[in-house]
């Protein structure tokens, strides 16, 4: 697909250490970490059918991991009006790394809802933030 | 109580955002951090009815938070021979900031499990962590 920030998204598989009494499953460390620098977390949460996009960061790089359900990541190239789409959570936990300018948007595929842990290098800031609408990119979700 | 290592644990109440498609809920910032510094995030799960105790690190502070379920944890002053117990989770979303020098151990209070997310200052290290059994400290769990 030729040169695309598309090719720039990370996906890290994350190790699970089996516990009887309940598993430790690992995040990421400072230097998993765009250049060591953690600014926020926080989670998001998404019920299963629902959707929410589309959203563009001019400088925050995601670092996104679901310990609960099952989350289905679509990112978007408007240069090259091509998509990406990446399963994360249930099956396969792994930490997602999404640099800025990159279009995204994600849907819960799991019952009754997911959680998504989002670990960033910028504080909430909206004008880093552009937003369009579900439709305003024409994706089968 | 008098002055004990108990009085310094933090219960900081957390802002949830309510959004009909799954909820946006807020962990930490950088400043919320003992020094500023990040070192690892990592999930522990305890299933329901199991007790995972007791540890004492020697230079970890630990910011816990339960996006899923319940957990109940003990902490323990082995010099006043005194408990303290905190209930986060459903219910109760707020940030449990336990300094080093602690005893603790946890519970898990919802089924099927309970998800804890731990930021820390400092890397996973055998050498700084103290165990004993359950049994070992007399709490009636």
């Amino acid at each position: 697909m030729g040169k695309s920030i598309l090719n720039k998204i990370k996906v890290t598989p994350l190790k699970i250490v089996k516990v009887a009494k309940g598993n430790i499953m690992h995040i990421a460390e400072k230097k998993d970490l765009k250049n060591k620098i953690f600014s926020e977390a926080y989670f998001s949460k998404i019920k299963f059918g629902k959707i929410k996009a589309w959203k563009y960061h001019l400088k925050m790089t995601l670092n996104l991991v679901v310990p609960y359900g099952k989350v289905q990541f679509v990112f978007y190239s408007k240069k090259k009006g091509i998509f990406k789409v990446i399963k994360i959570g249930k099956n396969n936990y792994s930490r997602l790394t999404v640099p800025p300018k990159t279009w995204f948007g994600f849907k819960g595929i799991s019952k009754p809802e997911s959680i998504i842990l989002n670990i960033t290098n910028v504080g909430h800031n909206p004008k880093e933030i552009l937003r369009c609408k579900t439709d305003d990119i024409n994706f089968k979700w």
